[in-house]
């Protein structure tokens, strides 16, 4: 076979490596769902090859046990009525075994291409992936087509990037000449191979099952070793989506289709636990809450586990230059996709004394009241206000939403929205509270949804001092920060650094403490609870493979 | 503080990053213990120097609760009598991360050059090195030299070199500009900066503290990692000459020099346990058996485990072009140290019908004869005998080797030497046994120490079947082969792959299956049951560090 797909992909993918290595702003995916660049008709095309799904068995090609299992419902409010082909955690383990031995001979170049090959496949439906996204974690569409489809790309080719970079590091071969004084030097050949450390189970998240799915998924089929991906029940389409692309070029390449398997479970029968423990399970990839995160780190002890999981994010105000900017920025960061981001910022500090600005002083209160203000801006228009917040996910949200009210002091109510073409769609404005700084016992929990504290402490101090202190607790995926003293924020940069967690300081327009762009940002740090590995560094591949040597003579001694 | 210590060093570490990715023949470091390389009078002033340590407290500069403790005895037939100031683990812990702010801030530069220098005023007292790693180890000298002097040197250089490899990659900063369309783009600069994980806890073993141990110190220190540094109680001295001159260099440079501690206990009080779980413990590398390697693989949890254990080694004989090399290679491989070596082979595999060679057919009996053969002239000089063997590092290997003549057909009995000058020394040559491959249950356990099996096995297929399935159970850190065939070859390139375990094709002359060198073999593979890590390659440092990134607006916006 030959490596005709990475030759076809070769230099996106060398511009990847350069692209992680400056960190620079890159992407081959545009995020822009526009037809001038996704092609005339790509909007109706992904649209109707969404539809096609609906309400019937997915055609997967995928060896099962006869059953179809499936009960996705999209946020916006109707079954999505698709069946998945069930498959015994044996026969996914057995399947995928067979499919290894083959896959761990293929060359790096091939599977690099195989790989490429996909993302580029699955870039040109994002439309399709869009609708896919939208329609089981309840995203806008516009999130939804980014996430699902040209942004969870670019995590997928960044991990490849890392792969392919930490894989190429190793020499193919050396010739090893030691002297030894006044005998012929000692002649020895090496050649090293690159070996994948076994399966690699990557559990997936209902709200981003693309976008944090695909690092691991790619990073271990880069590294040759073969995949299960364990959707989360409610997120299963675009994952179904990428497997069955996957399959499709493994099969064209001449390859085993099984090197990339899908499992399906439900929420009443998961079988994520029993999957993990195999022995053949060598790599887990987890997105998802602490609880289950921390079980696997602690039980799946046979495997490298990767997770990210849960936290608490915070933001310290404590003055700006730019006002106005900051409310409307903090405010979109609350509200985008209804809080449900793992990057929200549900914490907002600020002294109760008040702070600085370029218009003036502003109380505690004031603050409170203008960031209330901007997000009710931000969210007057109801299609407006539908895209940006999308639908609420699963009705544990919901619950939490509704009795949320009573944890403080309501600045402004959570409201309910009416989307124009879906009437059960599950649409609410985020609810703001305001607490004191002594209810931590109320702010510490995280409470996953469109939930925010404006908090009131006594001081910039104490706020830095309670903000570690969570961190090193409970942990952060985000941490934020506003001041016009260079002074202070060294000392937030100090308390990222404590705690473990990035910052974004005094961010007034067009990037959001939420966002985390492929190439660039590191996503998550590993260094505090809310998560053991980064997306994506070198940590998070070096660990999935091992290099095996063979040395001889070089000459006949 | 400059960074002259860095400038001092540079070019080593520049050169030692080629080397680690061309893996061709390198050290700064000879191998050779000659004072025309150490300088004249080096024999003496090392002999010297560790006589001065003999029969009182060991001169530390540490903290310490006012016990002295210590009971190493050389395997050469003496007590050292040197104590140690002991240190309660609490207290370890505490300064360890009184001195971890500083350490964490200070720049790589300044942190690589440190280490650099530490290696380099080893280098030059490898001569009492040599003498400390022959009486707490029982190599003999010119081995106990290098374990503990140039080699081991190689090996922390390597991991500092893949650690400022790994760091450099990341860069400190990058301007992001985001395309917006028809607006300004947006314009973000990122700062990143290596955070350490915790404190570094390293626990040596008792016959290569120096050469297993500084991967993982000199790993810890580069990635700005505080350590604690936990010797096996039996070669305590190696471990406190290198924390002492780490102590020094530290506080010539105005750092805290408990940066780098060591804790000290008993065979009776083993305090390996409680530190290993100390939640502030984030790194472990632990080198010894595999029962307390797996305790630590599965229950200290909250930190990144890097484990080289115990393993069974296998050679398989298949044929050979050069019949004499391959006995005297075997035959030295056996013996060195007194197969005290985690990479000494145990098993060798000879066809039962026997083998082709350049000297006609030889029969199982012949071999096993032959090898047996060439341990005895290896060994027929007491002299090099006694410096091959060096002594047996501990009683119970003394009573395994008693008890194993019990085990098979002896083929040559182990011998008692009488050392020179060391009348009380333990030097026994090896038992060598000759066992059907049926007797699976014998030769599938680890029996440490100079205790060989000549195993008849069916064919070469039963051979390769064997050492699979016993890789997969039991792991390795080598395999050996011997075939004038190619296509048997490839085989067992397929069983070292499918094993995970590094293979060494026909050795018979200056290059042994025992050896592996720094800058250029993996040492084990961390694919195997033996190890689940590797001395060194990039995953050995990745997960020592993480990135944390502080983001803002390039410009006002």
């Amino acid at each position: 076979m030959s490596e005709t797909l990475f030759k076809k992909h070769e230099i996106v993918l060398r511009r990847a490596i350069e692209a992680i290595e400056n960190r620079e702003f890159w992407t081959p995916y545009s995020e822009i769902p526009s037809t001038k660049i996704y092609g005339e008709g790509a909007r109706e095309i992904g649209e109707n090859a969404f539809k096609s799904y609906l309400n019937k068995p997915f055609q997967l090609g995928q060896p099962h046990n006869g059953n179809f299992i499936g009960s996705e419902h999209s946020p916006f409010g109707f079954d999505l009525g698709i069946t998945y082909p069930e498959i015994d955690p044996n026969d996914l383990i057995n399947y995928s075994l067979k499919a290894a031995e083959e896959w761990a001979k293929t060359s790096i170049e091939k599977r690099l291409g195989i790989c490429i090959e996909v993302l580029d496949r699955l870039n040109n439906r994002s439309f399709e992936l869009g609708h896919a996204g939208m329609h089981t974690t309840g995203q806008g569409f516009a999130m939804a087509f980014q996430a699902n489809g040209p942004h969870a790309n670019d995590r997928g080719l960044e991990a490849l990037a890392y792969a392919y970079k930490a894989m190429d590091e190793v020499p193919t071969s050396t010739y090893w000449e030691k002297p030894q004084g006044k005998r012929a030097p000692l002649e020895i050949d090496k050649f090293f191979t690159i070996r994948p450390k076994g399966i690699g189970l990557v559990i997936g998240c209902n709200t981003f099952p693309a976008w944090n799915g695909y690092g691991g998924i790619f990073a271990n089929l880069a590294t040759a070793n073969t995949v299960i991906i364990k959707p989360h029940p409610n997120a299963i389409l675009p994952l179904a989506i990428l497997v069955k692309t996957l399959r499709q070029v493994l099969f064209e390449e001449g390859l085993d289709p099984n090197t990339a398997l899908i499992a399906f479970d439900t929420l009443d029968k998961p079988i994520s636990k029993e999957l993990a423990r195999r022995a053949e399970i060598k790599l887990i990839d987890f997105t998802g809450g602490s609880k289950f995160g921390n079980w696997l780190e602690y039980n799946a002890t046979q495997a490298n586990v990767y997770t990210e999981k849960s936290g608490v994010n915070n933001i310290i105000i404590d003055s700006t230059n730019n006002y106005k900017g900051m409310c409307r920025n903090i405010a979109f960061s609350l509200s985008l996709y209804s809080g449900q981001m793992c990057t929200t910022p549900q914490n907002i500090f600020v002294p109760k004394e008040g702070i600085l600005t370029d218009v003036g002083p502003r109380s505690y209160l004031e603050v409170s009241e203008d960031i209330g203000g901007a997000i009710g801006s931000l969210l007057e228009d109801d299609a407006t206000a539908s895209e940006i917040l999308g639908g609420i996910v699963n009705l544990e949200n919901i619950d939490r939403l509704e009795s949320a009210s009573l944890l403080g002091d309501v600045e402004i109510p959570s409201r309910t929205i009416e989307h124009k073409f879906y009437p059960n769609a599950r649409i609410h404005t985020p609810l703001l509270l305001k607490v004191d700084s002594v209810d931590i016992d109320t702010y510490s929990q995280e409470l996953f949804g469109p939930i925010g504290f404006i908090i009131g402490a006594k001081n910039t101090n104490e706020s830095m001092e309670i903000v570690l202190a969570l961190l090193k607790e409970k942990g952060g995926i985000t941490f934020g920060c506003y001041s016009s003293d260079e002074k202070i924020l060294n000392e937030m940069e100090d308390v990222a650094f404590k705690g473990g967690v990035s910052l974004s300081e005094n961010l007034t327009a067009g990037l959001f403490i939420n966002q985390s762009a492929g190439f660039s940002d590191y996503h998550a740090t590993g260094a505090n609870p809310a998560a053991n590995a980064t997306l994506t560094d070198a940590a998070f591949i070096a660990g999935r493979f091992n290099i095996i040597t063979v040395r001889r003579h070089a000459k006949k001694p």
